[in-house]
């Protein structure tokens, strides 16, 4: 059975302007693997309404599931659940369970939940809560899309909570042959060899460290076995042409 | 006149699986912003043919320019220039000149243009090179998308070399107005000035710094005046609030 599939929908001028480097994909490319859930795709588009419900539109259709980050806040540049209701065609309006969840938040803090916080629970009709453990202003999942903040560590936290509650398939395991030689010494042979093992997918991935070419030869599959039977066939391989060919 | 607009392309599994923290896009984002070329979007696709050409596509005819990263190495999962040549329908074959470029380039290192070297002189038929002061192998323009390597030493070679033959637009300014005011405090009258404003784009990015809430406030426009009169009207407002409201 084929793993679920997976796209990130990543809201934000900042990102685009330079201003800030992007830091959450890395971390949901990473904890995606381990569930075996495939991210096929990222998008990063401006705070901008048509960009994004045209953008979520499509990833909805195409993959199994979305996650996006960014515009959620309390400011005018957060227009995040506002796009998403309109991308669904539902209405959005004050959650009571958002509201209850912000009013109890501030008046901890001995602070007003003013008429920007309750912006923030605003969120499409239907959909279902991401708890936010950092700061308490929800995310929320409508249809397949995940809809999260931001800022990395609440990001971070509402990723590990709503992945609790997802169908996964079979971990991904990646693992890396290192090679102190040309990546172009040895296409040819990688090429032929990656060809009899089509249930792997394999990269190669050159370097320069300290003066001197190397290549990292990346194994991703869901057999251990499997890619390590392909590593002892290619460093074989390579023994050989070695013999032969380089010095 | 409105400045030009770009998208960027990210071709690579390694991005997607979490094996690599893609490293490109910040670079070019500044770069960018710096010749007044807009940034309005980035897509992060694997190796994969149907990805490739229909996000190329896509972004071709959505954007002025469009920049794209990785693939164009001599492996078996360097498929960026066959997928190029695919999505504009033309041919591709080895190319007179990037074919001398590899042929001086390995002539000097002592090593074989063996055939998957050969591959990188592999251009779709009226691309034109793009210069790689690093490693040789070019990247190529073709129609209005540049397509270049994922290393990012060469990527970034490669910018700046074709940069300097793109028209450009007014430089983006941007200053930030960093406050010790938690977000929510401030939305509602950021949101009544930034109204003020149609020729500026404004940004919210709150922030937690040794246990303390603060927001970076950051105004993006082509005009200095514009964005300093701007700050001082936001910082008078604020002065006036916090003498009223806040403690």
């Amino acid at each position: 059975m084929k793993n679920p599939s997976a796209s990130m929908l990543v809201i934000g001028d900042e990102i685009l302007s330079g201003r800030t480097r992007e830091s959450n994909m890395h971390f949901l490319a990473i904890e995606l693997s381990k569930v075996g859930i495939d991210l096929k795709e990222i998008r990063i588009v401006k705070d901008y309404r048509p960009a994004i419900i045209s953008a979520v539109r499509k990833l909805s259709t195409s993959f199994d599931y979305v996650f996006t980050s960014g515009g959620i806040g309390p400011t005018h540049d957060d227009i995040t659940s506002e796009c998403m209701a309109e991308a669904f065609n539902c209405k959005i309006d004050i959650n009571i369970d958002a509201k209850k969840i912000l009013e109890e938040y501030y008046l901890g803090l001995g602070k007003d939940l003013n008429s920007a916080r309750l912006r923030m629970a605003r969120i499409p009709e239907g959909a279902k809560l991401i708890k936010n453990s950092v700061s308490a202003a929800p995310g929320f999942s409508i249809e397949n899309v995940h809809v999260m903040a931001g800022v990395p560590k609440i990001f971070q936290a509402m990723v590990l909570s709503i992945l609790k509650t997802l169908k996964r398939g079979r971990p991904n395991i990646s693992k890396t042959l290192k090679l102190l030689l040309a990546e172009g010494d040895i296409a040819d042979l990688l090429k032929k060899t990656v060809a009899d093992y089509p249930n792997l997918s394999i990269g190669s991935y050159p370097f320069v460290k300290s003066g001197k070419y190397g290549v990292d030869i990346v194994i991703n599959g869901d057999s251990s076995e499997l890619i390590d039977q392909f590593i002892s066939t290619l460093e074989s391989k390579i023994k050989k042409l070695k013999g032969e060919d380089l010095t």
